[in-house]
């Protein structure tokens, strides 16, 4: 008997949280609370609340990056909701051994891509969300409350029918012009490190990169490659392209946003 | 005796913590220490730090907004405390089967309003803080301890005797002139939405709302009922009337803070 | 057998996290997966994940003021790691009863100027570590893995051979010339209170201070001893004398960063 009640956290009941509603204000804390009132013993792991407004890829981009690095069964919930309460599904799937639980807007398009899920579902089930659905606040509502079910042994096909077309971001790939491979940055981290879409296995060690003025010949092993202050491209963490100052914020010198174009010649 | 050792979870040992200490410092990591070493079981769920400084009002409603969503029993630790180390009290008190920690300086504000609790004390047992108390960290040497102390079942009023008057904020309540409703905003959050002081049961989905230049006809059901950008007033998450833009930060439009009068006409 | 599969929590399995990986990105979480994929049981603890990027010395200070609030044989780690993937080492060490883990960089200078630890270790384990090791992101791959692994009680022995002199920061000490004893600011927190190296013991209630045109007669034991937005210096939760306004920040008005000078005469 005893096993079976400790049994709840070593089987993994974890959920993990990425959302775009800040630090500042109430709704992160709400939905923890929604959580721990059904499910007491879960372990609660905050990724970030600091998504930008709105801003889904980028939500999808942190969730590829961080997911497998938890336990398999863990439920991750992600919520970048601009379509609260309007005709948007809220789902949730299980792909290579996770579960997610979120709103069907491209959230969860590099699961689909890199992951294959085994099954999405709407999320239809009264039973399982709160009773009171509140227009605008569906995180705590119906996401929180579904991920504290899941974390208890709840089935995804108990939430509702099979969807079969999630929505999906477009992704853009590199492509290959002569001997060149043209990407872009995807993403800027908070070090100001420009993240490529250009993958590990296309970086060769020799390749020469070029972003705005910069051209960068070889690739870095490590930041202090290169004196302080200079740049470098090396494979980033998340298995991408990246390129960076040694102490410094390459952002702030390339000075540009997302979608910048970087070119690599072998 | 199984039951009784995983107890102590199982009814609810959760502690919230809502301050202005910010993230960047070290002290609510301090005090989860604080707690930890005197309940290494208790479940610690940090709501906000980020609290601007010194501002009651903005404690207070966070934590009007977020408790109910926790289990009873659960203990909520808000410190905003401009006056610490002076002549205002520490209190602890119980309402609505939660109980609450904090400066006597109105952050309770709402809980008396709404939740009628049923007894405040003031917190005046040296057993159950620090040893050493500091001048300006209250949050560590007091709160936190005595926050740590009732999640293993020290009952409030162990810490002091009662106090009669605890502190309140004034409230700004909307009133009623000829067939308007006057209000105002009150909070604007992370999202730029401004909520108002204007409860859900006065707003009627044809009202007709006045802020600034903003003319809004009749209630939405979601963001999305607007086109992108677009102002739109919709029932809150809190249960107060909101003026937000679909994908869009009201505040940046309407350029105001805290305060500005909103008028709403049936 | 109870109390054994208890044990674990109870013996302190607590993991701090004290870095400049920001709160914006997955790194942090990436990091709590790690940990929890190895030890599911563990308490983890945010810090701060809001360190200023490369600010090692912001590191080390923020960790003396936390860690000794803690359970003994609590782990913590900090990461403020410029030097990722060159050569500097990772290390693990104890002192007063508490592991600390993270980059040989001068991060735990305050624990040895003020702890004493009694073993150092390098890590080299590869069997503690994740088995693929990125060039950039060390937090995730060898000291989250490293921190839980001791969390399961694994020895700081065991992940490698000894270091004799682990780097430390050079720490600037108040000096004394004639009757005046000449500090510096060393830190400046979220509430723009101004933190410098002149320890409580060197303070005396009739002190007189003096920082940039400010000169401050005598300490106060509460900000609220002085006016609303009237500067004063008290003895700080750190143990360090601070100079403060009243429910104002310093900061802005002294318009200085870290390093200014601040002389006291008794």
């Amino acid at each position: 008997l005893k096993f079976v009640i400790l049994g709840g956290k070593q089987m993994g009941s974890i959920i993990t949280l990425t959302t775009d509603f800040g630090s500042k204000d109430h709704y992160a804390g709400a939905m923890k609370g929604v959580i721990l009132s059904i499910n007491p013993r879960v372990t609660i792991a905050d990724i970030t609340h600091e998504i930008p407004p709105h801003d889904v890829f980028k939500a999808a981009f942190t969730l590829r990056n961080f997911y497998r690095y938890y336990p398999r069964r863990t439920i991750h919930v992600a919520i970048v909701d601009p379509g609260v309460g309007g005709r948007r599904r809220a789902i949730a799937l299980e792909a290579d051994g996770h579960i997610f639980v979120g709103p069907d807007n491209g959230v969860f398009t590099f699961i689909y891509r890199e992951s294959k899920p085994s099954r999405v579902h709407e999320i239809r089930s009264a039973k399982h969300t709160l009773s009171d659905i509140s227009l605008t606040f569906h995180g705590r509502d119906i996401f929180a409350p579904v991920a504290a079910h899941l974390s208890l042994g709840v089935s995804v096909e108990d939430l509702g029918k099979p969807l079969r077309k999630p929505k999906q971001l477009p992704l853009k790939e590199p492509s290959l012009r002569r001997e060149e491979i043209i990407g872009e940055v995807i993403y800027i981290d908070s070090f100001g490190n420009l993240v490529t879409n250009i993958p590990a296995r296309l970086v060769k060690p020799e390749s020469r990169i070029r972003i705005g003025e910069w051209i960068i010949r070889g690739l870095s092993t490590s930041y202090s490659d290169v004196p302080k202050g200079k740049p470098l491209a090396i494979v980033g963490s998340s298995g991408f392209l990246e390129l960076s100052l040694n102490q410094g914020r390459a952002s702030d010198v390339v000075k540009v946003r997302d979608g910048v174009r970087v070119t690599m010649r072998s």
